[in-house]
């Protein structure tokens, strides 16, 4: 018989959270454990799995657990490792699925990165279901992407495609990036990119605008939205920015993969259609026609609390025993 | 028996030529008919089925040929289309992969894009071979690709998947591409990308070139090559600009697919490493730092003179039955 269930494991750098769903992506059972607390992988595994013992048990057991997906930064698919994640406590190289599977009784574990998580979680529960090519976008402090194509993850001959955050949209005077490049995506879309837009524009211009009350150095992307739905001119016009250059990048990213849909994930699909209006706009205005028209722009449809362990444990089920 | 051989058929506008080619990628037999000559689609599948079937008596017969594979302008893979090629006679959608089973007893055939049949022959007898992640990138007259990730073509949910030479890769007075759009990738790095570089710079410079004793209408990329390996430093400022944009362009690419290898195909490639060279170095400065050392750049190993019907006749090994 099919075991009923997977799980999925959100390994953050302040929690690790993890529950048990089944097939139609419901979380039957979900706890976590705080990542920072353990300063050793070994002791980390250790608390994890037993707190997953705890949460299987009140499904029945190992038995019914199909296999364990991991969304951790850093996580390579391929070698199941996380390799030196930058916020994380462990600073080499962790086999972490082979040593979590070795704590659970050989339970088969799969891991990958967040944004690719999420891809699978839109593609088994969300927006997503049915689709054989679309594109993940991610857009959080960071701008993270996965790429799905012919009903596959993309992800390259070393585990680390779909990095779509780092394509350059500005060559010239770009913005400088966390990559230590200019002109990233990120720098100009994430949360972090639409706040910076905010103190850039505040600077240069002088019309009135409700973010001037703010502390411009403690401005974030929730702030330009407030004053946005307040009515706010300026902070309509950060969004009809940031929008404009997703639409250019997503332009792009069509000429690549065409597909049917790209899906916005993360805290700042907030915005709603202050966002995605002048990304369509912006979209429709630069595509190349043969194009034109075909690709749906859709926002996740995961719960934003539960789509990380959702996405996880999305690959659970495509685990080959 | 697994049957012995596939026909590789590349259709352009000017002539139509096919071939039997064998698991090695030898072509044993090839023939041609003069596309342009036939304005009705019916006669024109006529007269190929005719040359196809005289070609295969020679290798005994239709139980011999396992698929046909057909490279054409616009061809879509998923449909069996070609559809509103521009420079071929026939203007409206042709099934063209139904037609010509139609008139092959029923042998299968598939077809795609001229882009596509190369990376698909370069991952059956060339570069590529035993490659499960790498982009196919033909400088010619345009600019193509074809990207093959996991091991599979990528095709996107309508079949026109990877048209690379149209990402943008001048944002702001980028150069007018015959898409209608500003910027591609193709506007600077195809063959008539190169010749247009050698233009501008004619006009905007003064200093002493080779170049300079041709008619600026007529200068072509094997009149920049032929200077360039005279000594004329104009001449390899203009393969360096090439390949610097060139390099910007495949740091994007990798983000996207993170291949094993970008491989060039095409005319311009002749150039060898005065394009090469500058390609490397810029993709090493703008890689993003994950990827960086890791993406092979190669030099297609199909014969030019062969790799339209060999990369046609290797979808031929493809085709269920």
């Amino acid at each position: 018989m099919e075991k009923p269930y997977v799980i999925g494991i959100d390994l953050g750098a302040t929690n690790t959270v993890f529950g048990i769903v089944d097939a139609r992506g419901t979380i039957l059972y979900s706890d976590s454990i705080k990542t920072g607390k353990y300063a050793e992988i070994g002791t980390y595994v250790s608390a994890l799995a037993d707190g997953l013992k705890s949460t299987i048990a009140q499904v029945g057991g190992p038995d019914q657990i199909k296999g364990i997906g991991v969304g951790a930064p850093n996580g390579n698919y391929f070698t199941g490792c996380i390799d030196f994640a930058a916020n994380l406590p462990w600073k080499e190289r962790i086999p972490l699925a082979q040593m979590i599977s070795d704590g659970m009784e050989g339970i088969p574990v799969a891991l990958t990165n967040d944004a690719n998580a999420a891809a699978i979680g839109e593609m088994t529960y969300g927006a997503a279901r049915g689709m054989k090519d679309f594109i993940e976008i991610t857009l959080g402090t960071g701008v993270g992407s996965g790429i799905v194509a012919g009903g596959n993850l993309v992800y390259g001959h070393d585990g680390f495609a779909g990095e779509l955050g780092h394509v350059i949209v500005r060559r010239e005077n770009g913005r400088l990036c966390g990559c230590g490049r200019h002109g990233c995506l990120e720098t100009y879309t994430s949360a972090t990119g639409v706040a910076r837009t905010a103190k850039e524009l505040l600077i240069q211009r002088t019309d009135s605008s409700l973010l001037r009350k703010l502390e411009p150095e403690n401005i974030t992307s929730k702030d330009v939205y407030d004053a946005a739905i307040a009515g706010d001119l300026l902070s309509v016009e950060i969004f009809e920015m940031t929008g404009a250059i997703l639409g250019e990048a997503f332009a792009d990213f069509v000429a690549f993969s065409s597909p049917e849909a790209i899906i916005l994930f993360g805290g700042l699909t907030k915005a709603g259609n202050l966002l995605m209006d002048p990304i369509r706009r912006s979209m429709d205005r630069h595509v190349l026609k043969v194009y034109a028209g075909k690709t749906k722009l859709l926002f996740s449809e995961l719960n934003e609390s539960d789509a990380a362990v959702l996405g996880a444990s999305a690959l659970g089920w495509e685990i080959k025993e």
